[in-house]
């Protein structure tokens, strides 16, 4: 086993590098930091990944790997590899900013799908003036959460001090104060059919992959919206379109997507009742994320439980 | 003085008589509800007026009015009639509803204005993916709210339960817990100087008009927001446009206008650093509000004291 530490880190290509050597640099400074492909890499030595999307097999090729950590909130993309050295501990990256992050942009998301602010910006472009008819109120309003995860839980928690009926769905009951929660398949249907709005926060794996299809949209009171800040692969665009068409839903607001970046001839970009952002609900700074690294890293060496860590059974 | 309750009503026009006349019957059924302007209103008859911006003199040709009820927050509508016969007290509309929709409004704009959706707005209709550089998270963001009356006090408390840095200026010094409060023109400055988004929630008063001038809104850091949710009185449209343009404001995001509908060729449509909404901030349906001035109609009746009345004294 190496002695030395020896992190190589694939998030942001080559401009991204100076701002993770300078994290890393006062946050584990005996480490030794190289950008991923870097052809000076010994791949015995390395120790350490931080990646993002790695190719397939290219982790097995470190034979002294002894922790990856994802630089987002998922491990779905490197699991993706089917050679990932799975005796190696994989961490997802949960930062306080993280959840805050994401907290703030579902309760922002939240409070402008209730005011159909999609219909007042296209009313905007074409300098037309209509008051709605009738101002909807948090309190009026039910906002239901699918994922109660790390994530999850902490967005259903701010929507209920911002106001909303918060309710939440998660695999596993949980209870969670201000929050109504439903949990398993069963209660599925009854969750979705009180949701005025709904939220994914799902993590992906096997069970979740398709689990918001189109027949359980449609169980969605009609006029109801739609928040995908998990991942795509949850819901199938062309179910999503057909429901938006239909009128069954109002509006889909999007910040994940099948491909990113979202390729410029999807019809996302204009369809009028989608509103498109670009993957940024909750993208921690990299000396946040370099820093929070470097903080698994120290633990791991120890040997302290490493929070956070993908457990195999539960998928994420 | 007549015996029976006669209210005369305008707002809204014919179109939301049936839902003023609903409502009334049901919350003052003793009372006798006509639409302003009807030809066999007997103008000594009529006891009580709830009102939007009556033409100047028509209410002194009431001798025998006994409450003047706005239909919404402000009253300097009402007050713009020189005639207004000041005798009659004049109450202000102000809802739990008004209190909660205006917060809630005003914190998705901070959110929105926070995370710049202006900007990922305009990246979607030109199909341009582009992932901010920085998450913003609303602990980093401060967010200071002008007028801290009924409306103003309630979303200064409601943006510091979102995780925002909240901070407030008033005429006279008030205590918010969670909230760094400034008081008089000696404190503006620097109130001022600490705003990364600005909200105005003052009062229409003599002393407002024009209170965030150029100059003043130039004490904000560069790049800074302005939210105005007040009147339009107090921005001047060409000293916020120049702002703008000169790159020392980033968004106004505006609910208020000089003149409302805002006329089709306004330059504020189309300003691509100006978001528009249709004065939808927080009005309350008109069956709250008939409940609400039935309520108020009720305790001046009886002689109680009546909540949220005009001062002469200080201008709202």
């Amino acid at each position: 086993m190496p002695a030395r530490l020896l992190v190589v880190v694939k998030s942001g290509g080559a401009a991204a590098m100076p701002e993770w050597r300078a994290a890393f640099a006062h946050a584990l400074p005996e480490a030794e930091v190289r950008m991923w492909g870097d052809p000076e890499i010994v791949p015995a030595a390395v120790t350490h990944a931080l990646v993002w999307e790695p190719e397939a097999g290219a982790l097995a090729r470190f034979p002294n790997l002894r922790l990856v950590i994802s630089t987002g909130a998922g491990v779905d993309h490197v699991l993706a590899d089917p050679d990932y050295p799975r005796h190696v501990p994989l961490a997802r990256m949960i930062l306080p900013e993280t959840r805050d992050g994401m907290a703030e942009y579902v309760g922002m998301a939240a409070l402008m799908l209730m005011r159909d602010m999609r219909t007042i910006a296209r009313q905007q472009a074409e300098h037309h003036w209509r008051i709605p008819p009738e101002m909807p109120l948090a309190r009026r309003t039910r906002v239901g959460v699918m994922g109660l995860g790390a994530l999850g839980l902490h967005a259903a928690r701010y929507l209920a001090t911002l106001g909303f009926q918060t309710s939440g769905w998660s695999r596993s009951a949980k209870t969670i104060e201000g929050v109504t929660t439903y949990h398993g398949m069963g209660q599925l249907p009854g969750f979705l059919a009180q949701c005025d709005i709904v939220v994914n926060l799902l993590p992906q794996t096997a069970d979740t992959v398709g689990l918001p299809d189109r027949a359980r949209l449609s169980l969605l009171p009609r006029g109801a919206s739609l928040l995908n800040a998990g991942r795509a692969a949850h819901v199938v665009t062309a179910d999503l379109l057909a429901l938006l068409d239909e009128g069954h839903l109002h509006t889909a607001m999007l910040d994940v997507f099948d491909i990113e970046p979202l390729p410029q001839d999807s019809v996302l970009w204009s369809h009028p009742s989608v509103v498109v952002t670009p993957h940024c609900a909750s993208t921690p700074s990299r000396t946040d994320r370099a820093h929070r690294a470097a903080a698994l890293i120290r633990l791991a060496e120890t040997g302290a439980p490493i929070p956070d860590l993908y457990e195999a059974a539960r998928g994420y």
